[in-house]
């Protein structure tokens, strides 16, 4: 049976501040790297030895990941990072705090712009000074290929070339796979693996620095899946996401 | 003109216990990672940009490498790991004090063992708890690729082909290129490059964290090499390290 382990990256400092953060590059928490060690001490004790490791161009998934893999002793893995795997564009709302623009347009339209999957928020000029554009680790990218918004349906469509030419792939030679990346990239890779429908995956939260196992057969099938870890903790963590638009 | 940074990694606890380390797989000090978290800071107040990264199989260098580049906010750049940039394997000597095996082998012996280009310490067996065989990391090395013991000249015997295929290799796509390894990796590697002859190598020390700065022409020619930061701290470094077989 092949595994792939999925890990959303710890508490950021944004997280905290309940700001928008979708591609800011914003850092870890004391408490978010705490949390990235636990997962993985947590999967070691239980015994996952992944072969090869994907993650984000994004600082707060790059440090979960090599916190994960210094408390599974296993800081020589590969890892391999992309931009593909980078945290939903919000687009003008990167920086905002969720309470207030909940105030200021109204829950419900905070809700789609957050959780929709297709309903983009407003987008950033390509000059602006978030955009990605300004910002030279993107500059593989084409003018395109820049997200300036994106509604969850941007993201999976950039995401999945990734998915399948990469992570997928890796499952060739290996049998088990760990990806540390974001809320919504990895709802995209969840809805994908679980054949979720557009209205299923909205109401869909995945909680920080818990491991996800998917267990799959040859034909990359979902055989089972299940988070790792103490299900009082889950819940709580999952409760919290879910909450967010509605805490100052 | 083309950079090459060579770093090798922070103080680690074998190194603070005047230990033998070689192929052992220890973990920096809480000092070792300042000193490459200022390593990384240095680097981008000086305007380096490297584009592409490479490291040992052994965390005290991928650990020294993930603190330089958050130090430089380019946690994104990729890293390539590789048991070729491991640091000399130290045989049946590694775990042991450095100044007790002075006293009792003599000091002109362990110098040998530590510094010639071409005696090697006493080798490990096959199976002994210490021997790289036992360990899963290296599962894809053959039985005559795996270390029992080295000399300089060993190390650089299975390092060169990795550092003419992948890191002068990057040279083709790229302009700034950074290994992070060890003492006796990096050392090959500056002997490579200086062409330093077999005795003029026994001399040379390399400093902890000490970003080391090669220019290079089209051709890999060196045209310039200096180590980057306060000469006094540098020379106070390089003293340590040659000092190691004295101290208790």
């Amino acid at each position: 049976m092949k595994k792939l382990i999925l890990i959303r990256h710890g508490e950021s400092e944004w997280n905290k501040l309940n700001l928008f953060t979708g591609w800011t590059d914003v850092d870890l928490t004391e408490n978010g790297i705490k949390e990235a060690y636990e997962a993985g001490k947590l999967l070691k004790k239980e015994g996952y030895r992944p072969e090869i490791c994907f993650t984000s161009y994004l600082k707060r998934a790059v440090k979960t990941l090599n916190n994960v893999l210094d408390a599974m002793d296993m800081d020589y893995l590969p890892v391999e990072k992309s931009w593909r795997l980078n945290e939903k564009s919000y687009g003008a709302i990167q920086g905002l705090n969720k309470a207030e623009t909940a105030e200021k347009y109204g829950a419900d339209q905070v809700k789609l712009w957050r959780r929709s999957y297709d309903v983009q928020p407003p987008a950033l000029a390509m000059d602006d000074e978030r955009s990605p554009r300004r910002d030279p680790r993107y500059n593989e990218l084409s003018d395109s290929e820049i997200p300036l918004t994106e509604a969850l349906k941007d993201t999976i469509a950039r995401l999945m070339p990734y998915y399948n030419g990469h992570i997928l792939k890796a499952f060739e030679k290996h049998d088990e796979v760990m990806v540390v990346a974001h809320g919504n990239s990895l709802r995209g890779i969840v809805k994908e693996l679980r054949q979720m429908t557009n209205e299923e995956i909205i109401e869909f939260n995945i909680p920080t620095a818990i491991p996800y196992i998917f267990e799959l057969d040859d034909n990359y099938k979902v055989q089972n899946h299940f988070f790792l870890g103490d299900p009082e903790v889950i819940a709580r963590k999952m409760q919290s996401v879910a909450n967010q638009a509605s805490k100052k």
